[in-house]
């Protein structure tokens, strides 16, 4: 069977680039990039190659500036109990929005209960923060924003230079989740006037375990594993080498997607897709911002359907999508980010995203829209919500 | 030139059966655990697939006492913060020893700045804490006891199973950092008594960037990274397949290297090592308990002389060694371990620590008998501080 992967915000397969590029350092190259001998000399010249690589890609000012973790949920973890630690004594108000990843909400969830304040900022039916709330909720206390940069459900693309222009005057630190922009949208970290942004390899053809946090040169941060002295003091724990050697080679490949035209491709595959549906299906609604929006991202919602019918018959056709972040998979509540939306609830469970990557193509997307049209009718027969045409 | 690695604590080789496990994974087999669709599901079943093999190897009630995380670090990181966090209003005294790895001593150190009070046993001359003033130590208001099984610089193997007896009748969660004794000695966790295990794969031939904690059954605990329900909510993060993948073959394959006698053949090279140093070579002294040591780790002092220069030379020759922990390189204080053990400053600075594995061969051992003892005798010939013959 044709198996059709568009989940690519869940995870994206591996580039076999990245894996030829990893496989000396599970083989002879095995050393403790801390070690001094020549084992650890090697394996820490190619930890450093890779830091200059991320340094590169993201057109940053040192390469001393990122800091290398086990992924998007560390490096959001690091970043905002890192700021809230360190800034203590500054104040103990964090200011974020309600569709942000639950890897950025539970930390200061876990900060309330720890004595901090959160302000989770409405967004309106796009998914788009707003500013007006975000300017009215800073106070004399206010020491951190952290907004998503794409929104791994829906896809909308947050305004951050214009929240940087509220924020970064009155001297709060400002975070960024770009675990899902990376690869699928160009952006400046300079321009976006962040001063931490989270990434994940795994989000774009690299290995699992293995992200980064970029902290601009100056920022005040508490580490937030302790141990060792690796990664100068900020991230204790044996360096990941294989992994975060993967991690450069899949930005160095990024980079060049990326000036290759390759959100171009994606945003076309896109509109391809969501074009088909609305031509063949009735009732479906777009989730998320109709422009400001990821190019490969897009959620629709599908009226009178329970969303997990739709994937389990889509999986036995062989295609893969998802009913929102795998993250929060198996949990019956309806999600966080279409509820914020002000999404009816029976329409937020009928959703589905399809998240495109790179290795997606034309025939995949219409054979997706040859098998996805029977089942919406098969299952709005069966479902007690639908009284037909 | 022949290469021999006697860094063994540092990190070992990956063992070529755990890549070989592992590439699918890296392949066809990408998904995301936490996906409900057909890549989803097979990554999920590998992922329960080393939770059984880890428990297995344990012996312990449920493959769910087992949580994957990024490592040892995050291991001890998780263990600590997170028992601290969850018995914070039962109590605020944490003890530990003075001998812990910096991935225990850290995490406490930062919650003595967070309101936790931290005490650090203090050790006999062979390393091995004094139960004395661990029982005296225990106050109304301690929730757990951190003591490392195996130190990694010294070898020395605490006795846990009396420490659990003073421990354990008291209602105390007690911890132990088996990251240097997984691989190298036998113990049942059972009988070791300890609520919570911490342990690393790149330290038993599975990849870096992956490890577990043993979480008893019933024992509170607060999340260490927040995020997404990954884990049963107890550690967020998409999981790191591959990785884990690897842990579960390596210690697979550790389970029978146990059974075939592995301890007992590190013994036997490790004795063959220091007997033939001690036979060449004159002003040595072993670091660590004579007896009651990890089978693999020999630390030797070697008087008059800077043991970074010993590295150097022994490094030229193709012989990777270490003063002590790979995670304190390029710092210049002596040894917290041996100046725990009140090894004199100057004898510190001058210890080598050999630590051995399974790849190690007689051979190997007999041509570091060759090379060392002319190295130690031009070095001591150049040392002020040395008069000898």
């Amino acid at each position: 069977m044709k198996r059709i992967y568009l989940d690519n915000n869940a995870t994206t397969p591996l580039d076999p680039e990245v894996l030829e590029a990893m496989l000396p350092y599970y083989k002879e190259n095995f050393g403790n990039a801390s070690s001094v001998h020549e084992f650890g000399r090697i394996a820490k010249m190619a930890l450093e190659d890779a830091r200059e690589k991320v340094y590169k890609f993201l057109n940053v000012s040192d390469p001393n500036e990122i800091v290398f973790t086990s992924g998007g949920t560390e490096s959001n973890n690091f970043a905002i109990k890192g700021i809230a630690y360190a800034l203590k004594n500054k104040g103990n108000h964090i200011i974020t929005s309600s569709v942000e990843h639950h890897a950025v909400l539970n930390p200061c969830k876990f900060l309330e209960k720890e004595g901090f304040k959160a302000t989770y900022l409405p967004v309106d039916e796009y998914g788009s923060i707003d500013l007006d709330a975000l300017r009215d909720s800073i106070g004399a206390g206010t020491i951190l924003v952290s907004v998503i940069l794409a929104n791994n459900e829906v896809g909308t693309i947050q305004d951050l230079e214009e929240a940087a222009k509220i924020i970064k005057p009155k001297g709060i630190m400002f975070h960024t989740d770009a675990v899902q922009a990376i690869g699928k949208m160009p952006f400046d970290v300079k321009r976006l006037g962040v001063d931490l942004l989270s990434a994940s390899a795994h989000k774009f053809y690299g290995p699992k375990g293995v992200g980064f946090l970029y902290i601009k040169k100056g920022t005040k941060i508490t580490p937030y594993q302790h141990g060792g002295h690796h990664e100068k003091n900020r991230r204790a724990g044996t360096e990941n080498v294989p992994g975060i050697v993967g991690l450069g080679k899949a930005i160095e490949i990024t980079d060049k997607y990326m000036k290759d035209g390759g959100p171009e491709k994606l945003k076309k595959l896109k509109e391809r897709l969501y074009k088909g549906i609305n031509d063949r299906i009735k009732y479906v609604k777009l989730n998320g911002h109709p422009v400001k929006s990821a190019p490969n991202t897009l959620n629709v919602g599908f009226k009178y359907l329970e969303g997990e019918s739709i994937l389990l018959n889509l999986d036995m056709e062989g295609i893969a999508a998802s009913t929102g972040s795998a993250c929060t998979s198996g949990s019956l509540e309806p999600s966080h980010v279409l509820m914020s939306m002000k999404v009816d609830a029976a329409d937020a469970q009928g959703s589905i995203r399809f998240s495109l990557g790179k290795y997606n193509t034309e025939e995949e997307i219409d054979y997706v829209l040859k098998v996805l049209p029977p089942i919406v009718d098969r299952l709005r027969k069966m479902s007690p919500l639908y009284h037909g045409e």
